[in-house]
């Protein structure tokens, strides 16, 4: 009897502090896997994850490229809150002096103060530390770090010639990419070939490691952002070309680490979610991926640059299903601190709500209002199944943005793929949706912009 | 012993000849299915039935409209060579006087002739009786009827207005649509809210009545072709508005065929192949569906209009899987001939191939080419991953045809969406397709035209 309760107790303990694995693939549309229909790109180990998971259909990512989309996961919180988005400048360049601003709370952060090993393995782009090493993820909470700064196509070498993200230039000597394990350089140019299998490697190492205590693993790979490399065990295998052949060797890293915590006794107490920081960089021609029904890609308010592939696994716990509810990247910040323990930071706006009924098959959440920005602006905001785009603008590239003095209105739930602008039958509708609108912009606050300024070098 | 090697025997002589069911649904697009991808509409029947079976992702029927693509899969063969299709008229009217050939061997009749016992239950239109009772199903094979002649926007009452397949104008006093148990009118207008339903009770009652020996269950629905309706259960159910509500019904019936199958103790002796006629009618707004990230759809030859869901389903014998090897409606015919142990006829062309080693995980098929009909027409071919466009067309609507001297060519695997016209890249490749089109065109018999002729209360 004392021994039953000790197993109860040491359960419950367990539950109260799973692990959590946080796995962010680069550039991925809503249309590039298996379990989401793409028709060519084989996809078996995300597949399973969702069939024995909660498998998304309405997950965003909450800004429709890199680096705002990883500050907003990171802290749970708009990036127009924290600087970490521009119009202009878009992400972090190679030479940009700003990054993640350190009164930001982190998921990291908290977790770590909750007990948590903390582990980042992959693609950082919150700040570029050989530029000022206070942005270093170490320095935001991470315990172990191994991984890129920031994209791969950011340090091109002399003699790249334009467009080299395009397929045929895709050669491993126009790229400088350097590989940091913590603060030491290991690997420059960084061998992108083998960088995602390298990656897997070490997300494993971690996780075995670690296996003794609570631990989050954020794991943002670094493909399949262009330029496109695979492994040799991957390379001209796919149907899709050497996008499918990337995505393809992503899936079979989440295989790995999902193998690994069923080998080391965790999985049943661990929550991994897959997402994507952005929609598919369409622009890329084959090399880009796609967005499925949706309209455009990366870059775009669009729902094809913002609503992305979301599945969240822990057997045991989470029930298996399809969830049509809108759910975000931010809440996972609001989630995971919540199974932690954590307090959710009280002093500040928090965006990202608790999700884990929809994990645990129980019950709808409430959430007022889901906003669009395109670097500081507001592009759109959707209540309920309606969206109103009060400014659009196609995928990442040169063409102007549109105001519309009637935003357009869509019911994204009967119209995914935004057709039907349905405006002029919904004044009521587009009026409520101000209203809530109007309300989240009386909490955001002027702050000092991250992404404009550059160092020394580059001036 | 004895006792064993006759249940041997009998396992043997079961899988000998299996019951064949075939679900076909009308204008579901290739993006409809919760398991292909849609956000909203709900398919848990039809995604556990994938689940459990073969989920095909490049499954085509033989045609861009709806009576052409009936005739290819009754017979297994395109309807070029049986007079079935034409350019303008594109499917058979009301008062149309022609039908099915009777010198056409269809797989109802192929199936009765090795002791099947053969049912008809849904839409046929590969004839109108009430015109010439020559074409009624029973004269091509079927021992059961029960459903509609035509689609059931064929029979407007006066007073529809113009574009009654709006929306808001899908009133049931619109139109008048007779419903036949054999060649007995029994409703008129058939009341199309409980259609579906009526349909399932016929096709399980069906499947009941002749469980001793074995069946051909061939079950077109009437919907979701425009004008939609669905029964009060499943009516403002969906979150994808009444088109949603109608697929949800589908869904359900499929559930209920199966379950009956299961319950009936015929499952494992039972090869269910559920499909769809043509790609989605996006020309009819949100009363239309979505062909997914492929492009177009009914009434085009590009992959939208001819590339829907297919899934194959036979516990204990379709090993659980996704195929992306080609596959189409035809081989259906083929198959099930082979299946049934009849002979597939010899003394004319047959297009479809055997299937079964894709059902059952024993490797590829052989196909020279697979062609796109538009009418008469052959519009485009594809071989391997390849397909070459001779003509195009957006979706059926007034536009004009464009001819290519240089024909367009895209990879669909690489490129599903096809947006990228590879022809400059490639001449050897759009050579070897136009010597698979030569070989096929050689085969090509001129035979009188079905669809042109119309009785005399039309003229």
């Amino acid at each position: 009897m004392r021994f039953l309760l000790l197993l109860c107790l040491l359960g419950a303990s367990l539950h109260a502090a799973p692990n959590i694995v946080i796995i962010y693939a680069d550039d991925l549309g809503y249309g590039d896997l298996g379990c989401y229909g793409h028709p060519t790109i084989r996809t078996p180990h995300l597949d399973r994850m969702a069939a024995e998971g909660v498998r998304f259909t309405q997950f965003y990512s909450a800004a429709e490229v890199c680096t705002p989309s990883r500050a907003a996961l990171m802290t749970g919180r708009y990036p127009i809150r924290n600087g970490m988005c521009h119009d202009q400048v878009r992400v972090l360049r190679r030479f940009s002096s700003g990054g993640l601003p350190h009164d930001e709370i982190t998921l990291a952060e908290l977790l770590k103060g909750k007990g948590y090993t903390t582990g980042l393995v992959g693609k950082w782009h919150l700040g570029v530390w050989s530029n000022d090493p206070k942005h270093h993820p170490q320095n935001h909470g991470f315990d172990f770090h191994f991984g890129l700064p920031h994209s791969n196509d950011m340090d091109p070498n002399a003699g790249n010639p334009k467009l080299a993200n395009a397929l045929a230039d895709q050669k491993a000597e126009y790229w400088n990419a350097p590989l940091y394990r913590g603060l030491e350089l290991v690997e420059r140019p960084a061998d992108q070939t083998t960088l995602t299998r390298r990656y897997t490697e070490e997300a494993m190492k971690f996780i075995t490691v670690n296996k003794a205590k609570p631990f989050f693993l954020y794991f943002p790979h670094t493909f399949p952002h262009t330029p496109l490399f695979a492994s040799p065990a991957f390379k001209d295998k796919s149907r899709r070309g050497l996008y499918g052949d990337v995505v393809e060797e992503l899936d079979w890293s989440v295989g790995r680490v999902l193998d690994t915590l069923r080998e080391s006794g965790l999985a049943e107490n661990t929550l991994v979610v897959f997402s994507s920081d952005n929609g598919p960089w369409t622009l890329m021609g084959e090399t880009g991926g796609s967005a499925g029904l949706l309209r455009e890609g990366k870059g775009s308010t669009w729902e094809g640059g913002m609503r992305v592939p979301g599945i969240a696994w822990w057997p045991g716990k989470v029930k298996p299903a399809v969830c049509r509810e809108v759910a975000c990247t931010m809440d996972l910040f609001t989630t995971a601190a919540k199974l932690a323990g954590a307090e959710v930071p009280s002093d500040r706006a928090i965006d990202g709500v608790d999700i884990a009924p929809l994990f645990f098959g129980e019950g709808k959440v409430e959430r007022e209002v889901f906003c669009y920005y395109r670097g500081q602006q507001l592009y759109a905001a959707r209540v309920g199944p309606w969206k109103a785009h009060f400014i659009t603008r196609s995928s990442y590239g040169p063409d102007k943005p549109v105001a519309h003095e009637v935003p357009e209105l869509y019911n994204v739930e009967e119209d995914p793929s935004e057709v039907r602008n349905l405006a002029d039958q919904h004044p009521d509708i587009l009026a409520s949706i101000r209203r809530a609108v109007e309300k989240h912009g009386a909490t955001i606050k002027d702050v000092p912009n991250q992404l404009e300024g550059v160092v020394e070098a580059a001036k």
